[in-house]
C-alpha cells in the first residue's frame, strides 16, 4: 500500500516511520507547505519522495493528515475533492471541527477522524520518533458516518502500530481531552511564564530545579502554532476547566493564607486520589 | 565512620543506601519514631541496626536528620543537646525555620543544614532509590555559621555522592525553593483535582491520559504529610509565587475568552524561553 503522509513533523514524521518499519506501506510519499521539511524529511528517512498534494492522493491508497488542526481542517475539503477510493485519516488534537468541516462532502465517508493520544514537546520532522505509538491510545470519533472499509483500514493499522483503541464522539474527544491533555499544556505554559517573571537568576533556576519541576515544566517547550490553534479550536472545553483549575489553586491559596492546615491536607489527600487513576 | 539516620524514609534511606555502598559508613544507625519503619529499614537493608535517639547520637560521628521539615526543627534542640563533636546535618526542604530553631544553641556551630535537590512522589523505606543523588544539586545553606571541619565533611560527603554544591542564604534558598520546587507541587495537586472534580468517568482519563498529562500530574501522588508542613514552613514565598501563577492562568483564560491569538501565541513564546534555561 502506498500511503501519502501530508505533514512531516513529529507525528506525520512518527507515523512514516512506524509504517514502513512493520510493513504496512510500501512507499510513503510525503507532502509538506515547507521546503525544509520537505527536505529534512527525505534525509532523514522518513518519507521514500515526495510530492504535491494532487499526485501524492492520487498514487496513494491511504492519505494521513497530520498537520496543525486549523491547517487541516481548511485543507481537509481540498483533500476530499481529490478522493477516488481513497482512505483518508487524520491525526488532530481536537475532533469537532475537523469534522464539521467535510460532514456535508459527497466523499465524506472515506473520511476517518483519529487522534492517536502520544506526542513531545517537539516538533518538525527531526522530533520524529521509532515506535512512537505502541501501547498508547487512540480515538476513533464519528465511526458510524464512515464506509465500513475505511474504518476497518484505520482500525488494522492503529492495531498493528500496537494501540489500544477507544471510540467517542466529537463533542466527548474533545471535552476528555480538554482535561487530560490541553489543561496540562496551559498550566504548564503559566508555570514557566510564572518563573521566568519571578525569577531573574536563571543560574538559580537552572542549578537548582529538580525533576519535579521539569516534569510539571516540560510541556512549556511545546510549539505555539500548533497548541494556540488547538486551544482555541478548544476554548470553551478548556475555558471550563481552567476556570475550575483557578479554582483548585484558590483553595490552596486560601489555605496559605489562613494557615488552615487541616483543609490543606484534606486537598493533598484528595489529590492523591489521581493515584487510582493513573496507576 | 558510624552514621545516625532520623528518618529511614526516602531521602534518609536513599542516603543510608548511598553512605554504605560508598563506604563512607562503616556502620548506619536507623531512628525512626514508627516501628514498621524502623524493622522494613533493617530488613531492606537500608541500616545496620535501629537505636532510640540519645544512643544512636552517642554511636555515631554523624547524624542526618530526614524528616519532614515541622519535625525536624522540633527535634534538632534536643539532637544538638546530646552533640560532643558529632556533625549535624540535614536535608530538608525549607532552610530558614530549621536554622533559627537553634540559632541560639551553644553547639549550633555542629550543624549543617542542607538540601539535596532530588525527591520522587512516593515515601517511606520502600521509596528509598539506589544512586539517588549523582549528577545532582544540593544547596549548602549558612555555611559561615558551621565549624569548618562540619562543613568539611558534609561537602565530602556529598562531593563522593556526586553532587554539584551551591551556597545560599537561607533566605535565597526558601525563594528559589518556592519557584523550582514547591509551586511545581501545588500545581500538580491542583490539577489533580481540577480533573478529579470535572472529570468523573475515571476509566476515560485511565484511557486517554497520555505522558504528559502523567507528566504535570505525577507530583500530585506526594505524600500528604511531607507536603503540607513545607507549604505552611514556605507560605510567604509559596504565596507570592502562587499569585503570581493565577495571574498568567488568567493571561490564558483572557486570551481564550477574547479569542486573541496575537497575545496567546506572545504567551507561549513566551513560555517556550524555558527551554533556555532547561536544557
Amino acid at each position: 500500500m502506498n500511503v501519502a503522509i501530508i505533514g512531516t513533523g513529529l507525528i506525520g514524521g512518527s507515523m512514516a516511520l512506524a509504517l514502513k518499519e512493520l510493513g504496512i506501506a510500501k512507499k510513503i510519499i510525503g507532502v509538506d507547505a515547507s521546503e525544509d521539511h520537505r527536505k529534512k524529511a527525505v534525509d532523514l528517512g522518513l518519507v521514500d519522495e515526495t510530492r504535491e498534494l494532487a499526485d501524492a492522493i492520487i498514487a496513494s491508497e491511504l492519505v494521513i493528515v497530520a498537520i496543525p488542526v486549523h491547517a487541516a481542517e481548511k485543507l481537509l475539503p481540498a483533500v476530499m475533492d481529490q478522493v477516488t477510493t481513497q482512505v483518508v485519516m487524520d491525526v488532530s488534537s481536537t475532533k469537532e471541527t475537523i469534522i464539521k468541516s467535510i460532514a456535508a462532502h459527497p466523499k465524506r465517508k472515506r473520511f476517518v477522524a483519529t487522534h492517536p493520544m502520544w506526542g513531545t514537546e517537539y516538533s518538525g520532522p527531526e522530533a520524529a520518533v521509532r515506535d512512537a505509538f505502541k501501547g498508547k491510545v487512540t480515538v476513533i470519533s464519528g465511526k458510524e458516518d464512515c464506509d465500513p472499509d475505511a474504518v476497518s483500514l484505520v482500525e488494522d493499522i492503529y492495531g498493528k502500530l500496537g494501540m489500544k483503541l477507544i471510540y467517542m464522539d466529537p463533542e466527548s474527544h474533545d471535552l476528555h481531552a480538554a482535561y487530560v491533555s490541553h489543561i496540562s499544556h496551559i498550566t504548564s505554559f503559566a508555570l514557566a511564564n510564572t518563573v521566568l517573571e519571578k525569577e531573574k537568576e536563571e543560574d538559580t533556576i537552572f542549578a537548582m530545579a529538580s525533576a519535579g519541576f521539569e516534569s510539571t515544566v516540560r510541556l512549556a517547550k511545546s510549539n505555539p502554532d500548533m497548541w494556540v490553534q488547538i486551544f482555541l479550536q478548544n476554548r470553551e472545553n478548556i475555558l471550563d476547566v481552567l476556570n475550575e483549575h483557578i479554582t483548585q489553586l484558590r483553595k490552596f491559596k486560601s489555605c496559605l493564607e489562613k494557615e488552615n492546615e487541616t483543609y490543606l491536607t484534606e486537598l493533598i489527600v484528595n489529590a492523591n486520589k489521581i493515584r487510582k487513576i493513573l496507576k
